[in-house]
């Protein structure tokens, strides 16, 4: 137990899931047949099959909050609102290799919003579920002093094709389906106080102003990667996505594969000069230079890219890569080894254990 | 269209939801062959089918949210939100006739909230999913202002057995499950400025503490009725549970049915005496009168009873009135006739148009 006088922002948002997760453990009915996955991964699986048969599926289920003045910057419109909560459920069933079944999503609205920012925000949910083919099939709307979005998206998956944070196996190629760091870059260049500088660098011809608007659509309007995640569920051994951070995700996959494999010593390594090679990579390192901001910071610690993060064993030398080249765009930034820790190989050679802290809600640290 | 300077006040929660529902049908995917209910139904029924064999079952899936200076008097402890918020989630499972199989919370809390009283929101939580048999198989934490906690369940059931809000016939007879008005009374008793009148009534003896007890407990711990859902599956045309004010819930089961019987002129009769056989009702109504409140308005416009509002067809007599009876209790408030209208019938023998005003959200009528 702990200390009477302890706030829950001692603790942060892991360990506050850890205790309701180790709570659950008393009840009897939490180790109901139905469940096939631990709270910690992207979403739950159920099973959804009929024993007469031989095809086995489970019921994807995924669940975020979206709230204004934490997770909407004053730059974005009523249309990216709703767009942005069906976004960050389906890249969760996207990270399962799910199909889409469903959207459910709770509103809360102040009474004195306008019809028509109301009706924005309605187009941006259904131009999502249209863009995804995810049906909108049920909510609930209510009162607030501010606007809340509350998404549950369901999907459904072959059992022996769901993919989970562990499943990884030593020498697996680590990889990313896209440019990390450009949703960041573009929250940094929402800010108001770097505006000036932005105009005069663009100017100046010191940076495009195409790299600025990409770098702010990524962050106004994110993708799932819905499509990647069912071409991945065929090929790749794990898989995850990239909402708090690329450190954060690393240690999750890191703790998933703990969690489930206690004896084994895996751990991941990934490459500074492979996450440099990214095709807009010198591009944007100068932008974030521009900002004074260190973009590996960005892309480590801060994260929204919605990219999926996935690994995949490659013993037949180079066909397994051939074949995902034909399919997706990818870059390989690491692999799993046998450290059992989780480590970063700078640009210099120089290997260090990697700093854990993405962000993390709820924390004072 | 609506006017440039209208805000959603000026609509209401109802005609908000129809306004998501009609523009949702521009969208093509949402003729989604996976979709068996309407957006105003309790919840959403998704076919889980193998078309392989005869067994039909539909996934249901509801979700609501609730937000703690709308939805949680202050006299509610952090157990008892956590309780609640999967309650209302599972009434709307076992309006639908569905057992349960998994529900998703998602929390925001201020960082600076105690963690004592986060782990009592969560035991709320985890002992309210084990009365339901619910897993709790997901989540999200968030930081906010205020305590808000959306939860998503997700029930299953045989597609035959599905209870909608329409489907039954002239004739019919209309049931409720329970005693209603006591969580109406219970908020009315928590209310600081009846303390004094409360105090002083059992002191003379006017009213029983048990009755105050009893109606509290009805307002803070509300009871979904889970297994008379998967009673009435077998036995009732439709079903719905009662949150919002009986008079809202009645109009919901008229306009349900009108949706899909366009040509029919189906109506729904109430009886005042009726409801007033209730066990409890005499007790109730001497205490709702020393708080100047009709009883009558309590049960027709508050609701918060969690009680299942259901029809029958009666053909054989009272056959299915005796089966009824050793599986549940009930009592039968009306009738379904061909008068395509909404009525309550008075004591004194009065026929009357209801009134439709429920307790709704966000309107400023």
């Amino acid at each position: 137990m702990f200390k009477k006088n302890l706030q829950v922002s001692d603790l942060g948002e892991k360990k506050l899931i850890e205790r309701i997760v180790e709570k659950s453990k008393d009840f009897e009915f939490n180790s109901n047949k139905y469940l096939n996955s631990y709270i910690g991964d992207d979403a739950a699986l159920i099973d959804f099959n009929n024993n007469l048969t031989n095809e086995k599926n489970y019921l994807v289920a995924t669940t975020d909050l979206l709230i204004q003045k934490h997770h909407f910057p004053l730059q974005m419109s009523f249309f990216q609102m709703g767009w942005k909560a069906v976004t960050v459920n389906v890249s969760d069933i996207a990270a399962m290799g799910a199909k889409p079944v469903g959207i459910l999503i709770s509103l809360a609205i102040p009474p004195n919003l306008a019809l028509e920012s109301f009706e924005e925000m309605i187009d941006g949910i259904l131009e999502a579920c249209n863009y995804y083919k995810i049906p909108l099939i049920g909510g609930d709307t209510n009162e607030d002093d501010e606007i809340i979005i509350s998404g549950t998206a369901l999907g459904k998956v072959e059992q022996s094709l769901a993919k989970k944070k562990y499943g990884f196996k030593i020498g697996d190629k680590l990889a990313i389906t896209g440019q990390l760091g450009l949703a960041a870059l573009g929250f940094e260049l929402l800010k108001e106080e770097n505006k000036e500088i932005i105009e005069k660098s663009i100017e100046n011809k010191k940076i495009s102003s195409d790299l600025v608007d990409l770098s702010i659509d990524a962050a106004l309007n994110p993708k799932a990667r819905l499509n990647e995640g069912i071409i991945l569920s065929k090929i790749a051994s794990s898989v995850t996505d990239i909402t708090d951070g690329l450190a954060s995700e690393l240690y999750e996959l890191f703790e998933a594969n703990k969690n489930f494999n206690r004896n084994n010593n895996l751990g991941i390594r990934v490459y500074e000069d492979k996450i440099a090679n990214e095709p807009l990579f010198e591009e944007i390192y100068d932008l974030s230079k521009i900002l004074n901001k260190d973009i590996f910071d960005l892309i480590f610690h801060i994260g929204e890219d919605f990219e999926l993060l996935f690994t995949f064993n490659n013993d037949n030398e180079n066909s397994i890569i051939d074949e995902l080249s034909k399919k997706l765009n990818f870059i390989i930034i690491g692999e799993i080894n046998n450290y059992n820790k989780v480590e970063i190989e700078y640009c210099d050679g120089k290997v260090q254990k990697l700093s854990s802290k993405g962000y993390e809600h709820l924390s004072n640290d």
